[in-house]
């Protein structure tokens, strides 16, 4: 059974490309109240989890010896775009654990937004690891690493201490069974494992209203998010969906994207989470359907609701600036 | 009825997107000889139908009188990297024209591929029209105009005689009514039209065969794609799809690719032509395809097989250089 289509893109009136996938929103109780396509299907959910693998930054106390707040914390749970105010975070938090960039292990990359880019290639040479998107994350975990002591040689490693606790974790969150069978290597090169789209939806709703969390976790998941909607910035940066989305109702929407067309969000207040993946791994749907499923969540709220419509359902202009068609969310979040 | 998956993308062990999509070759008859898919779905052929669209600066005269070689008619059909290779020639045949780099219309904007970009921007502003993807095929049209005597000015629009002209021959090589229903805007401005894939096919293996075309067409269209597969730089560049596919059998496959995961390819020898849109309107599943699909008829040499089974079938490295996973056609292709 395909997926159903969930974006559309659309050239005249004609539809020009379609988008299959999956959604799922849940409760904290994992009740589903609302879903598409094969919920049970294993995705990978690359950064969108970063929330959680900032867990032992928080529950190993490092956070708080580093004197680490809103900002820090955001970037700890960022796909940042390489600007140099998340570089420059990044390095500062390396650096109150006492180590530098070299301590690093995630690579280096030129950023994936064209004007960062034009801009980094205008001023010198490929940026080092602390531009690398992942930057924030990795120094959390040189932070979790050096406050309990462990070494931090090969921190990204499977069978490194760290990722086997983050592996916990995630197991403990998701209610999956996590080990070399559904591992992958991310792009910044520590595991990321396949779990049930639903898993990974009901583990946000977990962190989110703490249902079923011991209060150590309870009390770190709400602060990591809390931190994320704070400064949204440092989630993502200039004109980047998760952080236009936080923005669209602050600090009542916490959302956070992955590779290959993976979205996760969280909504507080209503105590609600969900998680989303494009069959074919496309940003530009996973982008769509996240705000237009977060739309369905605030019905009486009309300006609210209006921005997440309009990053769900956005035209599309040519190099003349002509609109040549649009990007629009399916009858599937009606 | 969703299309096939026809193309997969793993990470370790497990599937991690999925690119479903259409695939039809045909020959001079518009007999189908291999199919996957809804092969009567309209789809824009964008890019992919340049060399249809340079059929007027042929039929005209205007090559000849402006005396242009393989480079320039492979640049006329090209999707060209904006490198500097392609910009010089482009401005050299518009000035064949009498004409300057004012006279294109068709905007302008940073190459597409990473590496150009990058040492665009390390070099000075935003580059001119004449390093838009599209500025070879513009710089044709100009010509065309130009040695006929047509007015210039709003070249690109729907009402102007050189997109009417070509708009009569598409017709004519698709088999299809083109028109203002099945007519979108493409990035570059011109009219692009949404026709059955099974017709874009049939228009090229007429292209190449001369099956059913007048002398002058038959002679201006075998031209164009040998000029394409003398030249591949020229229409493509360096490292991208269309120049690697006709450099992996030299001058016996056309190839080329158009936006939102199109592929047209071509075996002038065994008189096939080929057409895919890849549904999600992904490149790197509609170049998996099109290599896949042009391996199945070079079974009986392995190594021209093997180069393309290797674009069909390649390797993704992380930022530490680490492989990750595979993007791969599907047995859809065995």
């Amino acid at each position: 059974m395909a997926n159903p289509v969930l974006v559309e893109v659309t050239r005249g009136d004609v539809v020009e490309s379609r988008h299959r996938g999956m959604v799922v929103v849940v409760d904290g109780d994992g009740k589903v109240v609302f879903e598409a396509g094969d919920i049970e299907h294993p995705v990978f959910p690359r950064s969108s989890c970063k929330a959680m693998q900032a867990l032992p930054l928080m529950e190993s106390g490092a956070a708080e010896a580093y004197g680490f707040g809103n900002k820090e914390l955001a970037l700890a749970c960022s796909s940042h775009s390489g600007e140099d105010g998340h570089a420059v975070l990044a390095r500062a938090m390396i650096r109150a654990a006492g180590r530098d960039e070299d301590t690093l292990e995630c690579g280096a990359h030129w950023s994936f937004q064209q004007p960062i880019l034009i801009e980094q290639a205008s001023h010198g040479p490929k940026p080092g690891q602390l531009y690398n998107n992942c930057s924030g994350k990795h120094a959390g975990f040189i932070c979790a690493c050096c406050h309990t002591g462990t070494d931090t040689k090969g921190y990204v490693g499977y069978d490194h201490p760290l990722q086997a606790e983050i592996r916990g974790i995630m197991e403990s969150l998701t209610g999956s069974i996590l080990g070399h069978d559904n591992c992958g290597v991310d792009g910044c090169s520590i595991p990321t494992y396949a779990s049930p789209l639903k898993g990974l939806a009901h583990g946000f709703a977990k962190m989110t209203t703490g249902v079923g969390l011991e209060p150590i976790r309870s009390k770190s998941a709400k602060r990591l998010m809390q931190a994320c909607m704070a400064e949204p910035w440092y989630v993502a940066g200039t004109n980047r969906a998760c952080t236009a989305l936080m923005q669209a109702a602050p600090g009542r929407i916490f959302a956070k994207t992955g590779a290959e067309g993976v979205f996760v969000a969280a909504l507080p207040e209503q105590g609600l989470a969900m998680a989303m993946k494009c069959d074919d791994g496309a940003t530009r749907a996973a982008e769509s359907m996240v705000a237009a499923t977060l739309a369905r969540f605030f019905k009486g709220e009309p300006e609210v609701q209006g921005r997440l419509l309009a990053m769900a359902n956005s035209e599309m202009r040519n190099w003349n600036g002509i609109k040549v068609g649009d990007v629009r969310a399916t009858a599937a979040f009606a």
